[in-house]
């Protein structure tokens, strides 16, 4: 099933994985407010949809995403600009100042209560390559390559991607591609650890879907979903004691819930689970909160 | 020498080494209660003894630790169940809720004065997995397994190995296993950097006591202990500043010692040390203050 | 340009890099009080100077530097001992403890506003290891070697190693070479990622410089240096929230500056920017905060 609401991606949800895919091929999916309003929207519906268990985001074409549209040329990246401005409406500020447009996607994106795999098809330079990084794994086309070109355009690295980058590829490989700013190939970003994989142009679906193939076929969404918050949150907490403090209350919780009944039995018996809880009525919101949809102290 | 006072584990030290060998060989070393009492207290010993200057921890048989023991069936991760109420005497729980038990045993080892290599000799499932992530080192041996399989079971990662985890691993391929919660093998294990050494089966043990030997042999006890403690707690703070107010401290402090006296010297003279300082007597515990070896907080 | 006021190091800038030499080859560039104090005089330089935009450290002879100069002998770092006082007039102190010399080098390093390459050309031991850290990059030559030899020593590791460390080459890594103390060859730094590459020894500095190029002539002064401060401090931040109210206010200054005007026409003109910023006058320091050049709170 496609959705027809959507101008600039594709949100096709079958078989328990939804694929997001950007859609302005003419244009290698560079990004717009457009595009960046759909890709919370699709977020909210994959998170909403419990038949979804696992996210893909990839790009139509010979691109994943080219970066910012320049259609302004020099003044694209000026927020006083009155061409920007009128296109701006809705996006808000914080504390006065206007928000980066890619980390709004970059931080719902980091919210998602269901996995998501960036199944980079092409190009993904600026924002094409930042917004890959909250996703939880990162599959590379042969084709693909990859820049954190921001010093070459006299900006910085955006959507939150000072937090991300240095946590997934180390703070030594994230400096030197921030501030050589180089666009390299998809063997550099495998060495680097940036994707987990590489393989040929015509098996990155494929591969993204076996993945999350295992996801769906043998987990619960709970757990999934849980894992997720904990693991990301727990990168900022300053000690194992936190994380003691919240498993422990997890694992209570869970441990009496209908999910574990299923998975222990299921196991005992040697059969493929069928797991009853669902995300959207079984989250033990309470125990494991959940990152917010939307950055907070925006106005 | 071996302890008889445990019943699940075996403790033996010998030539400036303990070894921990998880003992339920017929039920693949899974994980009781009782486990995790003894684990505890071996590690309190081992801290306790000057002569222990590093622990090795393995497993007797074909497994490391196969996980939780099942033998309780859906209701095992069900702290509500009387079976289990009455296996928890004297486990404790954080203002009210009933307390990890993986956790307790992580959280004790992340305490560890003495360095702790993790010699897996065989799967390391659960609990199995999760129990290794705080000691320094892992290496397995080719036949070893590992898996972080909670979501296939209903439950979330525990024994704080969502702090652990991304640490260890980066949140990428922490977040792969987690949510898949596949098995996988040692090779897998090596390229995601979950241990640093895959090697023969026969030659695990031997290739572990090699690198307890090289700090056995070589180092001050309490510059290890003190070491161990300021490299986990860094993880946690904010910023370099930090770190340099409390090695300035522990600098200022152990450089007037017996240790750097003799560590220096015998550099220069060109044989080996001998250190007089003890763990038991010198730990410079005002400066470099060590992790609770219980949690915190904890009714 | 190489510049008379320094006894101990070599400073020489041209062609839009500075590089910085060790310079007491026949103690192998062993590390002094003296040392220190250039050190952090030549970043304070290499930031002045809006001609350098990329700084290069690396030895002079056959080594890197050997560790702090032991001449000394046992008393080397007792800080009571009446020969090192008068040694340190100027260092000062934090809260009444005399602070480690080593970090207060790393945390100029850690402060620089121009991205800093370590080139490794021999043995880097102690402090010659640890105030490589606050480098973004480090090269190796094959003859390079390693070691965080602090433990055979009867010391900790200092210059702030202990948040720096675990940081670069992750927790696990980080404990074997401290628990050890043992000196390890190139291979071993590349296998561990302690280094990005590994090279012949006679083409180290060509390497270094090469990366430094791709730095000077394609990108904005500002936006490298606010990239820099950006990537280390958000390795302290709890979230990516954190990241992203920072980089949005920095998006938004910089997207109104002249070079990101000059960045954007020139990519859509196909020709190499001239970006007109200087780092003197135009750094963003009321909205990218930049890390102190010397450590807070010091007497």
């Amino acid at each position: 099933m496609t959705d027809a609401t959507f101008t600039e991606i594709e949100y096709a949800a079958a078989d328990g994985i939804a694929t997001i895919t950007l859609d302005r091929p003419d244009r290698l999916n560079a990004f717009t407010p457009t595009m960046a309003r759909e890709l919370i929207a699709a977020f909210d519906r994959s998170d909403a949809d419990d038949d979804v268990r696992v996210v893909i985001v990839t790009g139509r074409g010979r691109g994943f995403c080219a970066g910012a549209d320049l259609g302004n040329g020099g003044a694209t990246f000026d927020a006083t600009d009155e061409r920007r401005v009128a296109d701006r409406a809705g996006v808000g500020s914080i504390g006065g100042v206007t928000r980066d447009g890619g980390g709004t996607v970059s931080l719902r994106i980091a919210a998602s209560l269901k996995p998501v795999i960036g199944a980079v098809n092409g190009p993904a330079v600026g924002v094409g390559a930042t917004m890959t990084l909250p996703m939880d794994m990162r599959f590379a086309a042969a084709s693909a390559r990859f820049g954190f070109v921001f010093a070459r355009r006299g900006l910085v690295p955006e959507a939150a991607s000072s937090w991300f980058l240095p946590r997934i590829v180390g703070i030594s490989q994230a400096m030197e591609w921030a501030a050589t700013g180089r666009v390299f190939d998809a063997a550099e970003a495998l060495a680097g650890r940036l994707v987990s994989r590489v393989v040929p142009d015509d098996e990155l679906l494929d591969t993204a879907r076996g993945v999350a193939r295992e996801i769906a076929d043998n987990t619960s969404s709970i757990s999934v979903a849980a894992s997720r918050q904990m693991l990301w949150a727990m990168l900022g907490a300053e000690s194992p004691w936190e994380a003691h403090r919240l498993d422990s209350r997890a694992i209570h919780h869970l441990g009496q819930g209908a999910d574990v009944a299923e998975g222990v039995t299921a196991f005992l018996d040697k059969r493929a689970p069928a797991f009853p809880n669902r995300v959207s009525a079984d989250y033990p919101s309470g125990i494991v909160p959940a990152w917010p949809s939307r950055p907070e102290g925006m106005d």
